[in-house]
């Protein structure tokens, strides 16, 4: 594949590489992660912003108001970011039309915007008058979101993955016992994440075992927006009349489908879906190669024996494993949460 | 049990508490984690020390060393150290010797040196009128070397425990493949912390599947020095007439005892063992309750299957699992190493 090189300067150059840099802090989820810097016409930094995560203001945007928390004007001002400025209404305004009224002279970007309906900033940029130079860096931008694209080019929500595991990779003692593996640090960062998808689900094993809500901690059950607050069980074992996580946004989806399970969810507006397990659903979702983030909380004890975390693989042999890499996306990709270890993990073939 | 408060100043208490901290910098293994702080006449720090590992200097050595580097003067001088100045020549003099030749005029200790051929520094420094006082947070330097001070009452090696495996705890795949789960700059670590010890074990299982030779990196087998350098093999199994292990410090105990073993090791004058596995060696050492700290690599690949790296450790439910916790002593308790993570972990009910 080649690529024609964009006529860029040196100080364009550098801020596409500190604009990727501030990318990669961004939390992953429903959107790409994108950075953005603003220059003034010599190249001098007015400003920077990242996107933090769904309902959060879009990169450009963000730099735009750091200029102007920062006293300066972006009138005339050069734009640098990750990813084509998008073209469209959702829970933000469309960022083409935010640079526009901002009065920047150039917008210089990395990938173009795959998807669909945001797709088109840069023409209606250009139609305005702005100068749009797209390429720079393009392949570290859609490397850095690669497993988002691909999300999006399969018509699913992307996955995130929980898991909880004593150390030797057992989710729960011979007995079955599993409350609680990991301690309440990293039980609440858990609820963290829980709180930034758009729909949380467990397979029936784990809605028998413990019976959970799925809301974020302390949270009632929210009338769900459309896409929004979903709590999802998967598998064919009836739920109870009197379950914990029957309630506003509830749903029961009586398939072992993963496939099946993602349609329904991508059909109904569901842009991220938090799998929280259990270990059949986990290994569920890993075979069919749709994880594209994985949260392991580890907690530093040894069972020796006891459900693995992740069965029936199929995984004969090492060369065929999957290896994943630590991911430092919207915090360390190690860190310690009180007694235990949580790492964050993208898939293989993706980069920071 | 009931201990008498010494008459301590105050800087002597704060000093006390900053010895404790670098004590826990120190390299666990055939010594106890010791850190020492001199203070002049009224109470200003003049150095500060702490013992770094088998073969360098103890803590009151290093910290007079450091009284020097500064360009101060040890005499009339106050040491708080956090065990008993020791008494006999090792691979180092006797700690009291040169605080006496330093012309210290008092030592203020936390726990008694409990190690019978060490012991009696306290006695030696009031004998050559030097004012001594013990017992100062005794409880906190007990606690920081209580599986050290657990091996030599046992009059047993200290053990440290190395494992290798994937995120889900396997060290090998379904088809036995296990060579290289983790990456090089984790073996290389792995070689670092076999440099340390003062002998490395692995089961005939390894031997026969790894062929390893147990020296540390590009180092050829060295004729051992007693107690040092040994490469020891146990396991009923036949040990090949070809294994690269073979050489000056080999040997092969012939059995699945892990108490024989220990007492044949100290007898030997092992003071530092380090085992290496395989899993079953692992399990047998951890069920036998005397692991006392625990160096785990772990990948982040997802197996699914394979061997487990701690098989049939009887651990029945969760309430009875160890929960082991992570150890800053001598680095980070959790460190990224390349793609993998190291956890450096020390046992239950143990104090850093």
């Amino acid at each position: 594949m080649s690529t024609t090189t964009p006529a860029v300067t040196t100080a364009e150059s550098e801020a596409m590489g500190r604009a990727l840099d501030l990318a990669a802090q961004g939390v992953r989820g429903a959107n790409p992660l994108v950075g953005a810097v603003v220059l003034s016409g010599d190249g001098a930094l007015l400003g920077e912003g990242h996107h933090r995560g769904a309902g959060t203001p879009h990169a450009e945007p963000a730099a735009l108001a750091d200029v102007r928390r920062r006293g300066g004007d972006p009138r005339g001002a050069t734009v640098v970011v990750t990813l084509e400025p998008c073209n469209h209404t959702g829970r933000t305004g469309p960022c083409s039309e935010a640079l526009i009224d901002a009065g920047v002279a150039r917008v210089v970007y990395a990938a173009a915007d795959v998807n669909g309906p945001a797709a088109g900033g840069a023409q209606r940029l250009r139609g305005a008058g702005v100068d749009c130079v797209g390429g720079l860096d393009a392949d570290r931008s859609r490397r850095l979101n690669a497993r988002w694209a691909a999300a999006l080019a399969g018509a699913r929500p992307f996955v995130t993955l929980k898991s909880a595991q004593s150390l030797d990779g057992r989710v729960a003692a011979v007995d079955g016992t599993s409350q609680w593996i990991t301690g309440p640090q990293a039980r609440a960062d858990g609820h963290r994440i829980r709180s930034l998808a758009d729909a949380v689900l467990v397979g029936t094993g784990t809605l028998l075992a413990d019976d959970p809500r799925l809301t974020p901690r302390g949270a009632p059950a929210a009338t769900p927006t459309p896409g929004k607050g979903l709590r999802v069980v998967m598998g064919r074992t009836a739920v109870p009349e009197d379950a914990a996580i029957r309630g506003p946004g509830f749903l029961h989806l009586p398939t072992r489908d993963v496939r099946e399970v993602l349609d329904e969810l991508f059909g109904r507006g569901v842009r991220h879906l938090l799998v929280e397990g259990g270990p059949r659903v986990a290994s569920a979702f890993l075979r069919e190669g749709v994880v594209d983030e994985l949260f392991s909380y580890v907690a530093p004890l040894i069972l020796g024996d006891g459900a693995p975390a992740f069965p029936d693989l199929g995984v004969g042999t090492l060369e065929a494993a999957a290896r994943w890499a630590l991911d430092d996306a919207g915090g360390p990709g190690i860190q310690q949460l009180g007694p235990d270890v949580r790492m964050h993990l993208r898939p293989p073939s993706t980069g920071p």
